[in-house]
């Protein structure tokens, strides 16, 4: 019978994964080739029979630099991304600033305009959290009629998690004075498109942080070097890369990626509209599409849980396509708007079943099912696809995405 | 007046910082090149900008494959480390071994001597850990008559920290059942020196993991591809990489690298063996050797603190070498056997000072005075040197190493 175990059995079946072969004389490896050694390096990189592990990139060929690049999630483990795997939506190429060039400025219902270069900005108090980022566009193969036969990183991969470090941006906003009437924020990256969005005034006098480091050295290119705007919890398109320029407003400016896109057509033809917080999402990694079961026996169902609003509460798991669900086990540390890790011991009697997770987080909310969440939004969405995820495990050990 | 500043006045310094330049018409970046723009790739690497921060390579010509590379510590911010910049001490080269080729043996007094391929191990149950991981001979520098002139990562920097992900070993000690009267494990790694060490049973069965991951991704070649033994707050060089024999006994194996090396010399002559826990230590990494402040003014103290003994309690802070203490702020998440950041507000009034930090663990352990130290350890010590660091701070804003 398949079954989720609790924790006490999951720490007895410790004694009971049978996975191990009989015992071989002599030692480990024998009849291997005698390894090649080399040497030290400055900068490490992945072993070389893990090269295939890498970010899979989709762009457009009629709009250079315009695309995504996913991260595999399928292969990864813990929280946190590595940042040469995370994910990139450039809507026009990554600009190579020269820091000895680079400005930020603050301007607009402020007393007093403020220039920073990177000299100033290096020498004030920073803070390191440890968040998630994702594109309000992930996961929006989830619209589709039919379910998307990917892996799970080339499906949900434009989410990663870095320890990023920089300067609180309410600190230089106090600096400049903000005129009281201000409600707004005009955010300017200084990439060829100029990319431009709105934000509320409050939120950046309450955790934004102005990020120079990621993973614990200075940003990547394409992440936004030098400079990037984090907001905990809000879509990526508003984390404003190679940030150059803050003009605080009464009014957002309505550009082009807050009217024509990420917004949210909703059934009645009307569109949400700043829709900023990304919300409750969780999902099995292993197993995950594409991956086969070599038989049945025991398995850690292992995945990851976020989401927009706070830290998460609760993961249950099913598989069952959601008829019945059990707790997974939260793996420490559970940090706000982090990525968290789950994991549950299954027992797989080799029959078909479909494998589902479900967050819900310190505010409450909780993941929808696909049902629910299309029976809102309608089938005209793109933006924001939040909905259980789930796998199906055939008889053979197959597993795929389906909708259930 | 030089000063640690309180919380409140802290906050309030944001105001006071001083920093900015006044602010200049127009655009930012104004009359700098128009940025080159690149396109999006498989795996990312540093900034161009940035590839001046590496690890620095310090090995014995006579004595290839044997060596340290250092983690430039000063370079980087929160608590993780980049894989790429993972310190490295070798001893004999660093082996490129074929996944498919390699095996785990556990064997010794166990009731069935059992034998694992990766595919295995990579079945069995997780977990991820965020960890420190310090060479038992990182910080020896400090042993010498004289202050070392070196930037903080050249000389402290032989420890890392990373997110591991493995399968508690526990599981298959259990699994491979251990003769009631075995006391030690040797462990030995598939480098060409074929590196032992003897390690306790009792921390095997604790929190020992078979670390596959490291920070999110499979580990690198350097770290111990496939398969490293992690042993939570321990010194590096009993987390064998390459890991490949466990072999269950009644005795330690006296080994090279626990009788010849990695003990510590005592003033009557006597040696102190199978000192494994590293001890509690932290240093300022900002300001630190090297750097250069401009002027009198607020700046952000800021350093790593860690004890293998469990977390960080509080760390505090000097700026006149011990005399006086004030405690600085630990940044979330603090966590069991992890590095700790640390940082304080200093207003600094333009006149010498020396800069000192001071961690005390969970269970009350304190990091010693360099006299203290010296006073208990006497002269000969090569290993664990954890005492208080002091950076001075000259009136034109260098900053250096004394002993104070």
């Amino acid at each position: 019978m398949s079954e989720f175990l609790d924790r006490r059995a999951f720490l007895q079946a410790g004694l009971r994964w049978s996975l191990v072969m009989p015992a071989l004389p002599g030692l480990a490896a024998e009849g291997a080739p005698a390894p090649q050694s080399t040497g030290f390096s400055n900068y490490g990189q992945p072993a070389p029979s893990e090269r295939h592990v890498i970010r899979l990139i989709g762009s457009n060929p009629r709009m250079p630099g315009n695309g995504v690049s996913w991260t595999p999630l399928e292969a990864l483990e813990g929280i946190l991304t590595p940042s040469g795997l995370h994910f990139e939506r450039h809507h026009n190429g990554i600009p190579e600033i020269d820091p000895q060039h680079f400005a930020l400025l603050i301007h607009g219902m402020v007393q007093q305009p403020l220039r920073f270069d990177l000299t100033d900005l290096l020498r004030y108090p920073r803070q390191s959290r440890a968040l998630f980022l994702e594109c309000g566009g992930n996961s929006n193969a989830g619209w589709h009629a039919e379910p998307m036969q990917k892996p799970v990183g080339a499906f949900h991969g434009l989410v990663s998690c870095s320890e990023w470090t920089g300067v609180p941006l309410r600190l230089l906003l106090a600096e400049a004075g903000i005129d009281p009437r201000a409600r707004w924020v005009i955010a300017t990256g200084a990439d060829t498109a100029a990319t431009e969005v709105s934000l509320p005034l409050a939120k950046l006098q309450d955790d934004a942080l102005l990020a120079l480091y990621q993973n614990g050295e200075r940003l990547r290119l394409e992440n936004g070097y030098p400079l990037r705007l984090i907001l905990p919890g809000w879509e990526g398109v508003r984390q404003i890369k190679w940030l150059t320029r803050l003009e605080v407003t009464d009014r957002p400016a309505m550009s082009r990626n807050e009217t024509a896109q990420y917004t949210q057509l909703l059934p009645d033809g009307r569109a949400r509209q700043f829709d900023f917080v990304m919300g409750p999402k969780s999902l099995i990694t292993s197993p995950s599409h594409g991956q086969r079961l070599p038989g049945a026996g025991l398995y850690e169902v292992s995945g990851l849980a976020w989401s927009g609003h706070g830290a998460v509460a609760a993961v249950d798991v099913s598989q069952d396509g959601g008829r019945h669900w059990v707790p997974a086990r939260l793996e420490a540390p559970v940090l706000d708007r982090c990525f968290t890790r789950f994991r549950a011991a299954w027992q797989w009697d080799g029959t078909p079943a479909v494998l589902q997770s479900r967050v819900r987080d310190q505010l409450g909310n909780l993941q929808p099912g696909r049902a629910a969440l299309i029976a809102e939004r309608g089938r005209n969405g793109y933006f924001h696809y939040n909905a259980v995820v789930s796998w199906a495990v055939d008889g053979d050990g197959a597993v795929r995405h389906v909708y259930a």
